[in-house]
């Protein structure tokens, strides 16, 4: 429901007032007026209106305190985070971001808290026409779920299964930041904060999804790293890949940290980067190098779509970069 | 997205190929096949096509082990009830649920417990035609968040604020029985099986909500009490209401101990009973109880709309029962 009461106690029994003042705070307004939003926030359902000839595109997603982000990152961080990963998966298919649903369960009541987590999740939705239009607070473990919501002209969004032999691989941006911030963190140091931005403020490529459409034969966002995600591509293309890791796009400090450990995992399978991967044909190079210019988003030519099933990285010399070597084994089965 | 891997260390860092595993086994083919599916578990996003002058309808709930259930609760159960609050959103809406979305975060992987807790959400959604379409499985103190998606033609969506003076109200089913059964686990009794059915494995009123939509000037289900949730019919329609307490459905169980306590808690305040409570003018009522008797589901009339604000309990001999005694204090501002 969209104005559920935080409880404690399992389960939940008298109504708690204070809970409905939270929502009605800094949750009944979040986001642009959409004409589409036929009832947000304060029913037992939101109601929504898709145009005809158009399919919805949603993805849920969890981030859970002291798993997917430090306790004690800012919380204007953790707002902006939490729908930051969903728009980025929207930006993957190629869908325009519309509305969102938010699940927030807190330990204990702290209004300064929501207040900017409330705010960071504003910020980039307004940023992106997205509406939140109902969700849940409840008391337990700090954790934050989101469903987004997108639209896109039916049968034109980008799925992971459309990658051919022959096809050219790009990656936006820079891979191995936020992996690399991560890293610093953990050994108790202060990454720069262009670096920490890159690993709790993650910008999600939503014009650039949206402008592959038609361009991309297939596309994923890198969450859980390059090697893991392009995998997935390849596997529901039924296709393999050679990646020349030399050709990476790195920002200075990773390619300073990858030179002085002579050890490519980084870029390779650090996750957390939310750029976008995707294959396309090679006659649709130049109109994708124009695309990103005028996003403003660099892209950069990885790799090449193969017939032989599998993942294979060379250095620029053409040695073969051992998979298990950079920190991702394909056959780990322990979760 | 609706794969994510499982993660551990905050953030996440690497694939972990167990986690996919894990939605293969569970989650990639659960509830049936249905055609405006156009791409499920699997991908960043779920399509999903809304027929034309169609609304839909959404909901996100979130239950959290020892808050909303308790943590050695039968995982068939969490299952179960983990879609039937949000299909009994959709019920009060009177919408036809669709699909559904399942953000699942797990202290540790278990096969075992997943399987059953996969069990009990898959007989439901089957009960109801409702398709998984996508979700993310995370590491994490233990809980549930259910997204809900459900489809109403375009405007005839039931609302909380079309209650008008004079209606009749309106409650399905029985009050109070999860509520009793909550306080016996609480206090170490077992509550015999139907009683903690009612607690653990609530029934959503789907066919009843669906089929009252143009009969019901406002509608909502009772998840946190009938006072508290009947109140928010109340403040959206700008009415008030009378209600007789003696008229209140209750089973056998409930009646005997509203009797030996001389209180009326349990079916005025306790929650979790996910029935519908609703107003709808008095010449729909023969209309109403056919309904009722045709979708093997008691309804009883409980009061009436009235232009005062606020809710009012009458006993059978026009006693005024105080809000406060029965546990539902209006003001109360602290979560």
């Amino acid at each position: 429901m969209t104005d559920t009461a935080t409880s404690a106690g399992p389960p939940r029994q008298t109504p708690r007032r204070g809970e409905f003042t939270l929502i009605d705070r800094f949750f009944t307004d979040l986001g642009p007026v959409r004409s589409d939003v036929r009832l947000g926030v304060g029913d037992d359902c939101a109601l929504l209106t898709v145009p005809a000839q158009t399919d919805l595109a949603v993805s849920l997603d969890t981030l859970c305190a002291g798993v997917h982000f430090f306790p004690d990152c800012a919380p204007h961080a953790v707002g902006h985070k939490s729908l930051a990963v969903g728009l980025s998966d929207l930006a993957a298919m190629g869908a325009t971001p519309a509305w969102a649903t938010l699940a927030l369960t807190l330990p204990r009541r702290d209004d300064a808290w929501v207040g900017d987590f409330a705010r960071g999740f504003r910020e980039l939705a307004e940023a992106h026409g997205v509406r939140l239009v109902g969700g849940d607070t409840t008391r337990g473990p700090l954790s934050v779920t989101v469903q987004v919501h997108g639209l896109v002209a039916s049968g034109t969004a980008v799925r992971r299964s459309g990658a051919c032999v022959e096809d050219l691989i790009w990656v936006s941006g820079t891979l191995g930041d936020a992996a690399l911030a991560l890293d610093r963190l953990r050994a108790g140091k202060s990454p720069d904060p262009a670096l920490r931005a890159r690993l709790e403020r993650p910008t999600p490529r939503v014009t650039l999804g949206v402008a592959l459409r038609g361009l991309a034969s297939a596309m994923i966002d890198l969450s859980d790293g390059l090697a893991g995600d392009l995998g997935h591509i390849l596997a529901a293309s039924g296709v393999g890949a050679l990646i020349d890791v030399s050709a990476l796009p790195l920002s200075p400090a990773v390619r300073a940290q990858v030179r002085a450990t002579a050890n490519w995992t980084l870029p390779v399978a650090g996750g957390d980067d939310y750029e976008l991967c995707f294959s396309a044909p090679a006659r649709h190079a130049d109109a994708i190098r124009a695309l990103g210019a005028g996003c403003g988003c660099p892209l950069r030519v990885i790799g090449r779509v193969r017939p032989e099933p599998g993942l294979q990285l060379r250095d620029a010399d053409g040695t073969t970069v051992n998979l298990a070597s950079v920190g991702y084994d394909h056959f780990t089965t322990e979760p």
